[in-house]
């Protein structure tokens, strides 16, 4: 089968790998039709994430159930499913809480690497979920959608406890933070300001649902959110970035007893704790709980209540996935789909 | 009137001084009958906070309305109130959510000074709540601890989620950190787990509620709230000290998912986010909108139902507060109530 492998910073390819084999009894394949690069996946082709020796990638994925291990009950051959980019038992403590990225038994859900005809899945009845039957074709992007993008920008959005009659304010116009727009919406959120400069972005946060659009950065931003809510700042804030700045900028925007979810993936930044202590907001976030959402995602997918899909604005075949990551890095795509 | 004036680090003396008068006409001036010393007054007798000259102490008050400004009409002359260390107007947006530490007109609440035989609290309306009479004497000092270190310490439990059912781990055994354990107790948390090594801390924080004493730290504190609760962390941990290893400690007790209320005033410390990140707690904290809470402790204090004032294991006469300054430093007293 091929897939992508990334050898170092820049260069990735599509090789001719041997397909994953069940390991654990646990363990189901599936044959993915189609893929995704992931904003996270940039770091290691941007050399800020340190890779250890030639890389699988890709952690989203939709698949028809190939093959399942002895111990695997519930997910059946032929099911069409979605799962997300940690496998999860989905029994213990933590996971009924609602945290299964933290499950006691928690591990890459992709290990064997996404962008590849086939994938091996671990804890397959507690990541996967099937749909209702076969999808139309259509459906495919926002399915991939749900698996991480979708999951993550509506965990941030869930985070900043955005809801009815409230002002959310999004820090960072890539898919995750597209997708919390679209997430407030469904929410119910009553003021959604997205922060963009960007033309094409600015268009589809509008689509999604945004009510306002900030292009101002920092501490210009933060005014321009104040401005927007009575000087208060926003009651929620998604940040959808991982730098400092960013961060900041997103406390910076939460009006006091407000809600700050974080999202971005961080790398070596510090927050000083007594700016934070004195903003007096709510901070929560981390990787997204995406197995959650799922029944709920795949339900609004499914009756065409949302699109979220339409954050891939560039699809290519597999082959061509060197070009869909260069798309992606040179910010020319918000988000690229690779048809296998 | 006396009055308690620190001069430097390490210097405090109780001076003869003008008694404050009605500066706005939203003021009240109370007669003070016994005020107290904060953990946070020993930051710049320490030399760790910078004072601007000599400096007026005490933020913590009850007292008798001797006087009220043109604007005043809720509070009246002859009245026994408690307030809160800031002011705040209890009507704007920001208290109106339950956040009066932020309020758009927030000011401090005893200027003036509150060791002192007379203070002036500003926006004496929406700062200042009267009991339902003349209090017992012996209600006195539970009143006072409402004021801060009591509303600071629920707060953090508050703000950390305790509840029925929950596991609540507190760290730091100073006066808020034991009413951290009294409230989590009131909250009606299942399990309470104080983190501390001094006899007589661990007797109060067991009267006051707790279920387990933890005399480790860092670490090794931490594997052992873990042992006690499965393996997963506590639900809900409060940080009560206000530095980095005590607020590690705190989140590295915490289970994903869980929630840390921090309390803890911070100077200096950075938070690394990706351990944030990667930990997948929800962080809670700041200044303590104690106004939102003082109806309550009223009426739990008026009703017996709860004995905060039991923090204060030093009394010593208004003139003696270099010694109980000397012995809060020193950690021979938990905390020291100033007669008049």
């Amino acid at each position: 089968m091929r897939g992508v492998i990334m050898h170092g910073p820049g260069d990735v390819s599509v090789e001719e790998r041997e397909r994953p084999q069940i390991v654990d009894p646990t363990d189901a394949i599936l044959r993915v039709p189609a893929a995704c690069i992931c904003g996270s996946d940039l770091w290691p082709y941007r050399g800020i994430a340190e890779m250890d020796g030639p890389t699988p990638m890709g952690h989203e994925y939709v698949g028809v159930v190939a093959e399942v291990g002895d111990a695997v009950s519930i997910i059946k051959p032929g099911q069409f499913v979605v799962g997300s980019f940690f496998a999860s038992d989905n029994t213990c403590e933590i996971c009924q809480a609602g945290y299964q990225t933290h499950c006691v038994q928690r591990q890459p859900g992709a290990a064997t690497g996404a962008q590849s005809e086939y994938v091996r899945i671990p804890l397959a009845d507690g990541t996967l979920v099937a749909t209702p039957g076969e999808p139309d074709p259509e459906l495919i992007p926002s399915l991939l959608a749900a698996s991480d993008v979708l999951g993550t920008g509506w965990f941030a959005a869930v985070a900043a406890q955005a809801g009815p009659g409230k002002a959310v304010a999004v820090v960072g116009d890539g898919a995750v933070g597209l997708l919390g727009v679209l997430a407030a919406k469904q929410l119910g959120a009553e003021r959604i300001i997205a922060m963009s400069r960007h033309e094409p972005r600015q268009k589809l946060a509008r689509e999604f649902g945004a009510t306002d659009i900030v292009e101002e950065r920092g501490d210009e931003g933060v005014a321009k959110v104040k401005e927007l809510t009575g000087g208060l700042g926003a009651h929620s804030v998604v940040e959808a970035v991982g730098t400092q700045e960013s961060l900041m900028q997103a406390i910076h925007s939460t009006r006091a007893g407000g809600h700050v979810g974080y999202v971005g993936v961080f790398h070596d930044a510090e927050l000083p704790v007594s700016e934070l202590f004195f903003s007096g907001i709510h901070l929560h976030g981390g990787p997204a709980p995406v197995r959650r959402f799922l029944p709920e995602f795949i339900d609004l997918i499914w009756n065409r209540q949302i699109d979220p899909g339409k954050v891939f604005d560039l699809e290519l075949p597999l082959d061509q996935a060197a070009a869909g990551y260069q798309a992606m890095d040179a910010r020319q795509a918000i988000k690229v789909l690779l048809r296998m």
